[in-house]
């Protein structure tokens, strides 16, 4: 495939006949290496470009025998790649760096962007949250947010999609459709989500060696989280006024999956089962997305490993509040799945290609 | 020590200096061996009786090898038991039954139980939570309900102490002192609770396998868990009014541990720093709630194994609310340290005797 | 496709573009949802049956809710199947019983059996190890040992199938080109295995439990494993003699994954590269066995949730002695996945088919 | 307590009632804090000083949360530490810096060093092993190797005690009594041993990382980890030959505990009974070695957080050979915990002051 269009705005469906040639920027992460295993069965994207400047020159297979059987290139450091063999990108770098990154891409490939780095429309927003002016400000407003069941006709045209964040993916999923059909009160949201360990990154720090998670839990960033602008930027824009959550994460001893706890007030005069036929509507026809049924409680482990989303919700003791329980593999559909749902999509395939992997469980 | 007393109103001082002769009744489960483990640096308390009905002939080394090399009777059915050679007594047996037995022991002995047979004053709710009528109801009425660090002069001279539940013990903690110096509402608490599998005994189940629970999270009893009524009773009778939480506890793959995130809003005018000054007053002079400094975050790990109750306060970003953590071991001062700390109380003894060990970490 | 064939003898490959309607037996167990998850996504294998005796009624998704969007029968009582939509069977019920059920089964269905029951040539033997007679010894007669790297020629035109266990699948793998090329003594074979929980089934016991396996690790069936007998008839039968080795299983802390650690006395004049050089180039063309680069060393992690197992040798101190190292996932390569790679060559299809999702890290 | 004793040969006896204030170097590490921990609740000894250079200034509740209810000054970095204020030193730094450190404190200290330093006799084998040549070798000649079961009279009047490491300790616990008795051959000692991660300390690396170690288990230093040259040093010096031992560490999910399955060829005429029998003899009157009844199998669950270990020996499938297990806590017998008992014994107390908790299960 050879796209010569502008990055925004051309669909790609004339040429789904043709392997899209992709490049993973950041590979030697475990978001770029769960790219590179969703990617190794899928039909139509072949992988041609791999960086990771500390690991340049070295096979995946070295760095990750988990993939040792793939037939891949070496990774090349980033000023090393040959973009001229691309496609497409996922881009799987820190945020910060991200921005010149892609800035320097060739205008004709589409980027799936992990990083925080085009999550936020409101640049001043991200100067606040991440300590530093954004580099790219006009590239920040050509990306388009990639919650694919919420966003997915923006996101077909798209040149640039910033993949959402996996505590906002757990979050927006299940609220989205209950705001949009005003059955919830935006003002006295509480978020409890508790996550694994995969969503910190292979880099060694103290707080995520084994013996300091396993066997216990704890709270971290308590309302200073960088997810939290990027949530209620999301709940604000269909709730049309600016929506203030509590969110607290918590740090669990498991290596994928994320769980959201979400209490909620309804509208005046609203059932919980509005809420639950309204998700069950909303839902209906979206593969990765599955509303349980009543009284059925989502499990992570029930995720494990795959695109899915599980959701349900629950009457609160207290008359007129409710509970939502959502959960996802923070690394599939909380990263790595979600952006490849979205390339996809970009790139005129039929959505779930290469995803219908089942959850790994036990 | 020869008791003669009846099971109320009498202090034990005067015998400290001889030896208490303790029953460990249900000595195979899990909350029964924690209390052998605590008891066996302890210089005052002598078991001299353990009961299991299906292992009644076994050491106890044969049934948990890490108390091996404890020199111990072996264990009778209960029926076998000769009370005329004990002073005190822990009931470690599962509700329902444990009304009966503790009816039919001899009335000098002093007992803590650590079931929830006698937790609930109103035996209405005990029926409605636990479906069937309570068969002690007189015996209920002198109960004591065994939160030491707010009940310790009741305690001090009970016959009978209903040991509290972990979750009511976590999440009481904190919040009895705010209450009673009204600086919280008590219309809003959310309490998201997070526990270990020990909590669920030694039993046999499905749902507690290792393949079932590990690498994962979910919810469970939403707004149905039987400690419900134990802790809105708790909170209610400082409330002088009827408090109605929300209570969502989750399973996750720890042995040992339990931190509850709970949700509140501060009365009018109250500041974040309020709430931290009176917890800190509060316990400034108590062993085994720590109030945390400003910032740090209560983790499990740091008091597995321990008596010690962690707990910090948090602002919310939604202005007048907050948010309260508190973290225990389920099976000490949850459980077994906590009764221990009751018995010590009731015989005179100081209440830290044999509860100093620091927590195990990593 | 409707196969008329005796049980034996007879290829499939005329029918390949036809569907295979597949009965799993014992859906409700680890080795059953395994199956099913791994033949979610296989192009030409469907599951027409399902039966789960204690969950007959149920649907996969109850019992299973990782498998929830599969569109499937619900499970039905043995006694209730119709083998009349039926071409092939996935046999995964405990040893003992299976005997008699695949003795009733219609004589056209291809059979791949998952428990022990038709594993030991020798049925005095089998009665030795399970202590009881074998009642379908003619059955037995017919059996071939789905080792399918080893016995691929035999099994492409088996109509039973005895699937390897684990263990022994992860020792032979290595081993039997070893012992073929004469490079390796047998009469010193220690192996020292590390299992994961998930070989112990679904049924609920008290060893299981979360709380009785995280954290620790333990020898059981020390000299007395049931997969004795079965090593060692497999290495005996290249070796052309009796055989006996020293096997000590361990289970340790994970859901998944097996590795075992092998140590051999070398032939005389054998180095270290022969034992490399002989596995390389006997796995060569395999997909599933993966000969590491010298150094390189197992981790069960690297190849989780998938077919494959990876091998290495390295040199002991001791001179003329070696240590072989091989890792699988239990219930894959071990069970499932091995299962669907013979019942794949005895329908004609590529080995590989439904079997290349890469391994799930971290 | 003032010492004015040359480092070795003086006993303590006579100033037991006085505390004896202790220094603990490298308090901000795994085997530093284990120390301060067990410490906590000793009746006779009392931390003076604490060092962390990287910690300088902090307490040891901020860097180790769990001993924030300990009464300690805070860390200094080693330069800064008054050693007049000392009786007694844990030395828990690196090896290869520790040389020089002990080197230049005052003579008179008694010293329990935790690092690798001292073990080993030959400084030629130091410099093998390490890379690096010994620095302070007359030193070296002076101390004494601190297993204390097996060298107790030699200890009691060392300066300088060498605390062996976690895997010899394992090790030659069973092993030296049955080279003692000449039950053994020590020419075809094979050792498979897994370890929980404590082991390899608190530095970030991302091979320890929770994502890179949960749920799996693989080999390390394969025939080349540093312990090897202790356990054959320790097995030779009985058995009056050099013995060279096969050596296979495995790294599992566990914080702590290790486990060793040694098998061994028996001399002739010798049965499975006479090395139980032996081993049951050696530590008849020992606390902390507890060999199990026969066929009972040790596990690393029932010594957690302790200074036990549990031992027992198996018959294997060869006639001939045997298989023996042990397990202890890495972090207690086989660091901190058997620093303590030394250090008791070197300063005239019960071998066990302080160490008779009980194991942590579940």
């Amino acid at each position: 495939m050879v796209a010569s269009s502008p990055r925004t705005l051309q669909a790609s469906n004339d040429k789904a006949h043709e392997d899209v040639r992709v490049a993973v920027l950041g590979a030697s992460g475990y978001t770029g290496s769960e790219i590179i295993r969703l990617l190794a069965n899928h039909p139509h994207f072949r992988i041609t470009v791999m960086t990771a400047d500390r690991k340049a020159g070295q096979s995946i297979g070295s760095v990750f025998p988990h993939l040792i059987t793939q037939d891949l290139p070496d990774m090349v450091a980033i000023k090393d790649a040959n973009f001229g063999d691309v496609d497409a990108v996922f881009c799987c770098l820190p945020h910060g760096t991200t921005q010149d990154i892609i800035k320097s891409l060739p205008k004709n490939l589409r980027v799936v962007d992990l990083s925080a780095d085009f999550r936020l429309q409101d640049i001043l927003e991200y100067e606040e949250w991440y300590g530093q002016p954004h580099r790219a400000p006009d590239l920040q407003k050509e990306a388009v947010y990639g919650l694919t069941e919420i966003w997915r006709e923006e996101i077909r045209n798209a040149g640039l999609v910033a993949n959402p964040g996996c505590y906002p993916t757990s979050i927006q999923l299940p609220l989205i459709p209950l705001i949009k059909a005003n059955l919830i009160k935006c003002s006295h949201i509480i978020i409890d989500s508790k996550s694994g360990v995969s969503g910190a990154g292979r880099s060694p720090k103290e707080a995520n060696l084994f013996t300091e998670v396993s066997e216990g839990i704890h709270a971290y960033g308590i309302t200073k989280h960088r997810h939290v602008p990027e949530i209620e930027q999301g709940l604000s824009d269909v709730a049309h006024s600016k929506v203030t959550v509590s969110f607290t994460p918590h740090l669990m001893p498991m290596s994928r999956g994320m769980l959201s706890t979400i209490y909620v007030e309804m509208a005046p005069g609203v059932r919980i089962e509005d809420l639950h036929d309204q998700l069950k509507a909303y839902y209906e026809n979206e593969e990765f997305v599955c509303m349980l049924k009543k009284g059925d409680t989502p499990h992570t482990r029930f995720v494990r490993g795959s695109n899915y989303c599980h959701v349900n919700v629950f009457p609160d003791r207290n008359p007129g509040k409710a509970i939502i329980i959502s959960v996802i593999d923070n690394l599939v559909k909380g990263a790595s799945g979600q952006a490849l749902q979205n390339l996809n999509l970009m790139m005129g395939y039929p959505e779930t290609t290469g995803l219908l992997s089942q959850p790994l469980f036990p």
